[in-house]
């Protein structure tokens, strides 16, 4: 593809030579003949020296080779990726080794992939892509122009708004873990809610997201939720929010909207947080109430400053102890 | 349903108007018409204030509206739960899409869904469900009254008692993580062992449970196992036990009755825990030994209360730095 | 078996009686009629003590019962626990309830189990066993002599060597986690790469690797990762290298040959690790660098020397900020 092709589709102004693309690379691999970008002037130097062909870059950057300038240079630069996929679409239509109850209702253009499996009274939007060994349960809603990828369970009455992306063996729809002692043993709790996700929401690989005891678990419109995450029955989460790998978030806890938790935090049940908190990878939240706006760190957590500055004193702590006894026996002070 | 009727069926005494409910709600989300609890006394204004139609409450409790007398309220309330479930059974029978090896033993009343697969002499009890893309693997014993839920994979030999619910994706039978070092290689130590799950056990969705070296992993009755949970070969887990989501216990690991782990804990191989012990949240265990009743938390976990002293005093150290310093500038002693 | 088989399989030298070999135990659950290993003399009183039939045992060692003598003991008790293993291979050949796209290329002796998906154009080497539930997307290549459990769902393009086992219900192919926030949204960076894995790899159940940004995610030969561990875009972990269950490995980040990560650990995107380094269980890496050799842990992770010291020290926490309040009331400090 001709870089002033490129230019002419995103809309953005050409500088240099009209070159030949043959792919995307980042400067962390850079690979010739291919499209990079950078938003910095303090790049400059590392993508002249790059042989990437051209870049896209922010405003007010130039360079000494063929460069496309946009406002967004990242958000440019990953609609051409897309354009230089290797990927493409599976054969569209319901495959005869699917299993699909007679009541269930498809819209049009939805794709069904052998041994998926679609229940009583489910509704599969337009165009939805439904891949191998997909379970979609009792009455289950999804939203048109979605994909669920191999293996996804969806249990019965889930709720699923529009362009979700589900990979791969993710489970929506397990019962929340709810127990009451009685007589020396756990007696199961009921979980009689649902799951409500909003649009635009993409969820990774081997998630859990288990159904509401009562009420209902809301994933709200484009959150993002990275692979191994745990979100538990009754959990909120508010628009926008990004979910790292691996994290934990336990019964009836509520995010804002902007969150972003690091990969392997953990977060109590019953816990409030605000907009636009930030936790830091590996962090446990048990504080029941989160301020927007905080950035948070460590187990407990606390606010991230307090946090580094009582890290870099731990460095200090086996020397403290030292001073301390030397100070002591300089006072004459015994200790038993 | 009347409420005169709910108390009824639970053998409990009704005070105040017979009215109708239509469903069940919590204080923490209360829904007009319904039916909720309480245990304690302290709750009662927010009981009679909240639009919560009738209660369930513990003895010694009265509300200004009508309400349950129990012994165990949480208990009472959870039987009532199910009975409004809006999820209902699926249609029983053994799926002519199903792959049942010929050899396998299916009890009266057994119900196998589109696409699982149930191998050479595998046994499944009666009145046990089988949801769709299951694999029971050869010579697999599962008990009566079972739910394994959709896509769940137990691997060969496995023996699982009766009443036991599996959710969704997880694996009962991936091999034991070992290795020895042979010329710079990682030589596979063979998993021969087998897997045994008690009566009454629950376990969660994308749990990974695995075989034994040699001998059995253990999953006593009645313990309840949530999401994302790792347990590893050779593990035994004591009756009744809690383990909380992406819990991990390392190879050879051995837990009494009743413990509780709480989420994301993660335990070292070879260590004997005792009954009735408490891990809190993230918390990791290495000692080898901990006697039972203990309450645990940190990395390494410690004493709960020895761990709250050290996590207050954290928050003083970059001050007792400074402190320390002055002090020795005080009495004129020189740091290099 | 006889004894003197077993040490004739084995190339090693027989002493004492020739006795009948029923099954393989170890000494933490020593069965009668067995096979053990010691490796150091220090568990001859133990060794022949227990019921335990007859032993391998490291050079230099003997006992008062029959024993074989390896130089290398555990990993030639690994061989014989092989020929005891009561798990048996299943039937071979291709289902005809599995689904096999007719341009995809299956070797000689492959076997294909029932609801399997093999798409266009994947390639499968000789001998390789796909177990039910699989899904191998288009132009997935896998090679010869491999093991893929129920429920992998390895997605398009993947390359995977030879002898590789993968557990149940691994996906191998989710997107990588990547998104730009534009207009107060996060829209996706399209993932284009995509993972090569090397021979003689073994990937537990329920692990999620996910393709590459652009480029390739690689896990080079005779890698071992356990269960439930996360393997974000445009990682690479080096030959030989053990990843223990639970471990999350974020974006871009490398790995060195012959490292060992121990369970529930988190590194963070983009650091360098060298050769040989090990990292103690639930440690957090944030460094960008890690030497080769080097031992951590702790979140932040420091040198595991180090951070036992303050372990240490911080049991003496609560006591010395006594201990300085005491030195100040005795000098005359007044603090506010």
């Amino acid at each position: 593809m001709k870089l002033s092709e490129i230019a002419r589709r995103l809309g953005l102004s050409m500088h240099g030579e009209d070159v030949e693309i043959e792919g995307v690379s980042g400067l962390d691999a850079p690979v010739a003949g291919t499209l990079g970008f950078i938003e910095h002037k303090r790049m400059v130097a590392e993508a002249n020296a790059s042989p990437i062909e051209a870049f896209i870059v922010g405003e007010g950057v130039s360079l000494n080779k063929p460069f496309l300038v946009s406002p967004h240079p990242k958000y440019s630069f990953s609609q051409v990726v897309a354009w230089f996929s290797p990927y493409t679409p599976y054969e569209r239509g319901i495959s005869p080794q699917a299993y699909v109850h007679p009541s269930a209702k498809l819209g049009a253009g939805v794709t069904v992939m052998p041994f998926a499996c679609i229940m009583e009274d489910a509704e599969i939007g337009e165009n939805t892509v439904i891949y191998p060994h997909v379970f979609i349960g009792k009455g289950v809603k999804v939203g048109r122009e979605c994909v669920i990828k191999a293996g996804v369970k969806i249990d019965d009455l889930t709720i699923i708004g529009e362009r979700v992306i589900i990979h791969h063996n993710t489970v929506v729809g397990g019962d929340g873990f709810g127990y009451v002692v009685h007589e020396g043993r756990n007696v199961k709790i009921p979980q009689i809610g649902r799951i409500r996700i909003g649009n635009d929401v993409e969820i990774g690989a081997c998630v859990t997201i288990d159904r509401a005891a009562l009420g209902e678990t809301v994933i709200e419109d484009d959150v993002k939720i990275d692979n191994l995450v745990q979100i538990a029955h009754n959990v909120h989460i508010g628009a926008h929010s990004i979910i790292v790998a691996q994290v934990g978030i336990a019964g009836s806890t509520s995010l804002g909207e902007g969150c972003i938790l690091a990969g392997q935090v953990g977060v109590a049940d019953h816990v409030t947080i605000g907009d636009r908190v930030v936790v830091m990878a590996q962090s446990g939240i048990e504080d029941k109430e989160v301020p927007s706006g905080k950035v948070l760190f460590g187990t407990p957590a606390r606010d991230f400053m307090e946090q580094k500055r009582i890290l870099a004193a731990q460095l200090r702590l086996p020397d403290l102890v030292k001073r301390v006894g030397e100070i002591e026996k300089r006072l004459g002070i015994e200790r038993e």
